[in-house]
């Protein structure tokens, strides 16, 4: 597992996931007021073992990243729903994994749809991956551009933290309003 | 969850598992030489919650079975893949949270099909379910007929037990044999 830390100390702590069998990225953010601030993301990558182990992986890792950062809520990207039937059951089983390493810690999980990230983040549904990419980079002040798996992982906690007023909650303007299944 | 005890003392213990995010059977029996015991059955029921909370019910679920009856490795069925995509993510993250109940538990998983098991325990891949559960109760020795949900779990576990020789382990004749893909 590759980790970027910055220091940290404010408000709410949200842990964006983007979860994949063979890459879950994972991007956490602080929230304070209507300001974003960076404070971690990474990749857990699961290598070429069995399913089960690399499940394990996964759950151990969001566990680890968990322990280590302690975010107070968790937001997670529904995946792609892939054309074939096997895909989507493999990428099924990592996001059950996923989402395990959070409520095994008791933290409540938002599910986000991919269209939903965009909107907050871009402010349309149809932006392209770097579109999202460098609109994290920007609206989180990061020097450098986060990893494919990152940025969307961290888009994903923007959009948690934005609800569903998009830009102008990032700009200040406006009712903050959270979006999606807040559950547990 | 429910619960059908027996006493239990010897040899190997396997963890069947059928998962399901409304219902994950479960099944345990005990294996000395080519004789199979009884241990416990049950069905871990998901209830009405978001999938996060009913994916939470079978991690906690799946690790009391593991806390409780001390299985020494799990045998999981792989499930049917299903025709509408979104049903067979919403499968995967069931199975990939029992799954995760094992791994956690640092407990070897082996997977099998549903041709698998069902060839192990009826001797063809085509039986019907009826006949699953009532080789079950025969070569358990059940005075009752187990719930579905749990026969097939047993029926995983009995198949884990006897690999690809089937009925003709079950009957002590010849090499004892695992079949799947045993991993951890």
């Amino acid at each position: 597992m590759k980790l970027n830390a910055a220091s940290s100390t404010v408000a709410t702590r949200i842990l964006g996931i983007d979860p994949g069998l063979r890459n879950t990225g994972f991007g956490l953010i602080d929230t304070l007021g209507s300001q974003l601030r960076y404070v971690a993301s990474g990749c857990i990558k699961t290598g070429e073992g069995s399913l089960p182990q690399r499940l394990k992986i996964i759950l151990d890792g969001v566990r680890e990243v968990i322990a280590t950062y302690k975010p107070d809520q968790v937001a997670v990207e529904i995946v792609f729903v892939n054309v074939n039937p096997q895909s989507t059951l493999l990428l099924g089983q990592a996001r059950g994994a996923a989402i395990c390493g959070a409520v095994s810690h008791d933290l409540p999980v938002a599910e986000y749809t991919a269209l939903q990230v965009k909107q907050a983040v871009v402010g349309h549904g149809k932006a392209a991956k770097e579109q999202v990419s460098h609109m994290v980079q920007r609206l989180l002040l990061l020097e450098g551009s986060p990893s494919s798996d990152a940025a969307d992982a961290l888009a994903c906690a923007i959009c948690h933290a934005h609800g569903s007023t998009g830009l102008a909650a990032m700009a200040g303007i406006g009712t903050r309003k959270r979006g999606g299944r807040l559950s547990l």
